[in-house]
């Protein structure tokens, strides 16, 4: 929707080419536009642009000769993983280089004893929990792009997923990165011990969006996998007694491995797609899926079978075998794709807010969703607070671009209003700097400004993106509503 | 042992106390030499120092009027809160401000929809599990010193504490936190929703030691009490056999609540002191509890009992009751005191190392006090790897206190050399700054720098801690031996 032009070549590309070349091999930096097309965007295909130059590096020695050489020329350079983020993060620059981390793809160790693996940034998010699965161990964040996205971006993007509600986000899980900052110097951040002294520069650079430095190395944690893991599915025939029924189970101490929530658009399409057995009429389905030692979890099962009966719930059953698991759980995780196919283009929207507020929140998307006469699916970690309503469209209806923009930034207001995020886990990129000023006030952007020129003082690595200059935020006339200070009299517009 | 000369009066303490007294009232403003006398020091009373002036502000405005005063006379601040740091982060400055955040005591906010406490800097973080007592909430990270020490420090220094081996450091537990940067300006970093966008701020100020920002609001995360907790105790005849346990332990899949050792010399010396019930005669012995669901707890005691037996425990037993889990923990906790009462001076090292190095460490530092003749007690969180080895000596015997310092070091080397840090939890200070250049490659420092810049560029916060400068590493001579990367034959040096 946003395409930008093809670029005009760029005088330089030529002597920048030769000069890569000097050491790297000529088929790992590509530059004719039938070479550059597989890298105009990532998952949000919206935005397009085709990089200057594609470099594909395959030691840590070849980023930093790229890094250096772009420094020296001032080339701006975007780092790439998998391209499935979903906030443009990997959007190329027309005059910059596409740095893809592609060929970074070895798991250099498997360290049963410290419970840890270390591996290259290309490596797939679940080619890692594949490798430490003979060991019993696997890494916890799975985002539902798991197949394909890279734990490079993973880190990039602080990625989430079904399970982070128990086991955090990528930042609880990573505890060691080697980055290669723009001017090419390799840093050592964290490691397989606890805690290391000096600034946190490992947990600054996870969710960074390669703003600060490129990941050229990944430890992350592993987990023992749990004796038992049972999903209970139940079925609602409203949406806010779904969400007060979130609110009861953790309520009463119980943390699920995932809490997962579906509307009735959303479980359609996921039944219509992949034939998960979800009950078609019901107005919500939670997917609540219990791990642990296998006593705690018969007694959570159990506890949990009550809450969902006393909440409401028309219907609650239980997955008796690891392929009905697989089989509950396939319909969630491919539920993008599912909605994708009922309707010509959707806008997926990433808010958090503070769980209790769940069913207020559903209530005034669906009021919304009328006002604009634009359907939503909702489909999210309920658990977390953190939602994902997508919104549907028809690119090719005059206005319905715009009207569909507009409903998604007064779905991020109002998630800030209640005491949110405008985005949980799907990063700012290029997609969300206007919501970005109705988050934070100058003196938080400015900040933010000065850490980044700490690391990139020529603001070389993947400008534009991540974080608004205040001059930005002056132009999208963002007003910031920060969470909880807005007189009650605001509150009541949303 | 370094008590600093009493300061000479700076010429303009009366203009800045007459300035501050403008904003504040008079008994907030101290500069007496008896008033400062109590805040000479820290934990660490080795170092001693008196500043030039103490203000003991009461509302974050006075903060950011205190701030923005000394950022206009460029006159130094290091801010304290109850003041049991043990590596000297709170030492004053003879030209400098004591900004002490006593006054900071009110628990804002219980909210238990959310589960999380909004509480000011100065209060205890023993009353905050306290205040959340009566919705069956409490806040899991517990240093030793939790009986005095203060919430606003706990996120300086990153402490860590019993239970943090499953609940994790502060800066897993900490959501939210209001700062004010040198400059003056309020910043709101994170908040009560899941993983707020930018560059996450909230991790890089927890554990900075006060060089950022000067913290005046925490919001931490609560989590309900388990529904049981279990300690057993396990008494070994030989520290290796115990230190084998550990990981034992943890291979299986367990992640105790507590997992912590003491060696024979601590378990006299806690045993005289608060009579625990410990067994005198034990090479070392092993407290670990279990918490969560009942029957969870039940199935892991009986498999924690069994790996015990089968590491070669001679004795293993359990608290029955909640005193006599209370008096087993008394012990571990009261360890450094009791310890203190053997000898005249310790000095107590902070070190982590990756878990399954423990036996051969232990070894090591067995041999090097028999090398310096200076006896050591070994308390620890054996879970996390994280070491408190505490050398007993005599200040007043010549040249002990330069023994002990060479041997404290060579401890640390050790710690860095087998891929740990020279400091678990009890931050660098003053205290740890030539270990740090060991720690750190010089880019990595480099990096810390311009960090610290992005926040205080005239390097008023705190000046002198946490961050050695690159000319002082030159000056100690330290040699940078990063984790794992020695030659074989230097590790075997150790």
């Amino acid at each position: 929707m946003h395409a930008t032009s093809t670029p005009t070549p760029s005088p330089d590309r030529a002597a920048l080419v030769r000069d890569l070349r000097r050491f790297m091999p000529a088929e790992s930096v590509l530059f004719e536009a039938e070479d550059l097309r597989p890298y105009e965007c990532d998952g949000l295909s919206a935005y397009r642009e085709l990089p200057l130059v594609v470099c594909l590096p395959e030691t840590v020695e070849q980023v930093q000769q790229v890094l250096k050489l772009c420094h020296e020329r001032q080339v701006p350079v975007v780092a790439r993983g998998a391209g499935t983020g979903l906030s443009g993060g990997a959007l190329p620059l027309a005059d910059g280089v596409l740095l893809s981390l592609a060929k970074f793809k070895r798991i250099l160790e498997i360290d049963t004893e410290n419970r840890v693996a270390r591996v290259q940034p290309g490596v797939c998010n679940l080619a890692i929990s594949q490798a430490a699965a003979p060991c019993g161990l696997y890494y916890a964040p799975d985002p539902s792009s798991q197949i394909a996205c890279t734990i490079g971006g993973n880190v990039a993007e602080n990625s989430g997923g079904v399970h982070c509600l128990k086991y955090g986000l990528t930042v609880h899980n990573v505890l060691g990165l080697k980055i290669v900052t723009m001017d090419g110097e390799l840093l050592e951040l964290g490691g397989k011990a606890l805690d290391t002294p000096g600034y946190d520069l490992l947990a600054l650079m996870t969710g960074s969006e390669g703003l600060l430095g490129v990941i050229v190395e990944v430890t992350v944690k592993l987990l023992p996998k749990p004796e038992r893991a049972q999903v209970l599915l139940a079925a609602f025939d409203d949406v806010a007694k779904a969400g007060e029924a979130v609110g009861a189970i953790i309520a009463a101490g119980i943390i699920p491995g995932g809490l997962e929530m579906m509307d009735n658009p959303a479980i359609r399409a996921a039944e219509a797609f992949v034939h998960a057995g979800y009950p078609t009429d019901a107005a919500a389905i939670l997917l609540c899926e219990l791990d642990g030692a296998n006593a705690e979890v018969s007694e959570q099962i159990f506890q949990v079978r009550e809450l969902l009966r006393a909440c409401g719930a028309t219907e609650v059953r239980s997955a008796e075998t690891e392929a009905e698991r697989q089989k509950l759980w396939a319909g969630r995780k491919a539920a993008f794709p599912a909605v994708g196919r009922l309707s010509p283009d959707y806008y997926c929207m990433d808010g958090t807010i503070p769980r209790f507020r769940l069913p207020e929140v559903l209530q005034e998307i669906a009021r919304l969703s009328a006002e604009y006469g634009l359907p939503v699916a909702n489909v999210f970690h309920a658990g977390d607070g953190n939602l994902h309503p997508l919104i549907l469209f028809d690119a090719n209806q005059p206005g319905e671009l715009e009207r569909t923009e507009a409903f998604g930034r007064q779905i991020l207001e109002l998630c800030v209003a209640v005491g949110g995020t405008v985005t949980g886990e799907h990063g700012v990129g290029v997609e969300k700097l206007a919501p970005m000023c109705s988050q934070f006030a100058a003196a938080e952007l400015a900040q933010f400004h000065a850490v980044k020129h700490a690391f990139d003082p020529a603001g070389l690595l993947n400008p534009g993106k991540a974080v608004p200059t205040l001059h930005r935020c002056a132009e999208f006339g963002a007003m910031h509503v920060h969470a909880g200070r807005l007189p009650f009299s605001e509150l009541e517009r949303f």
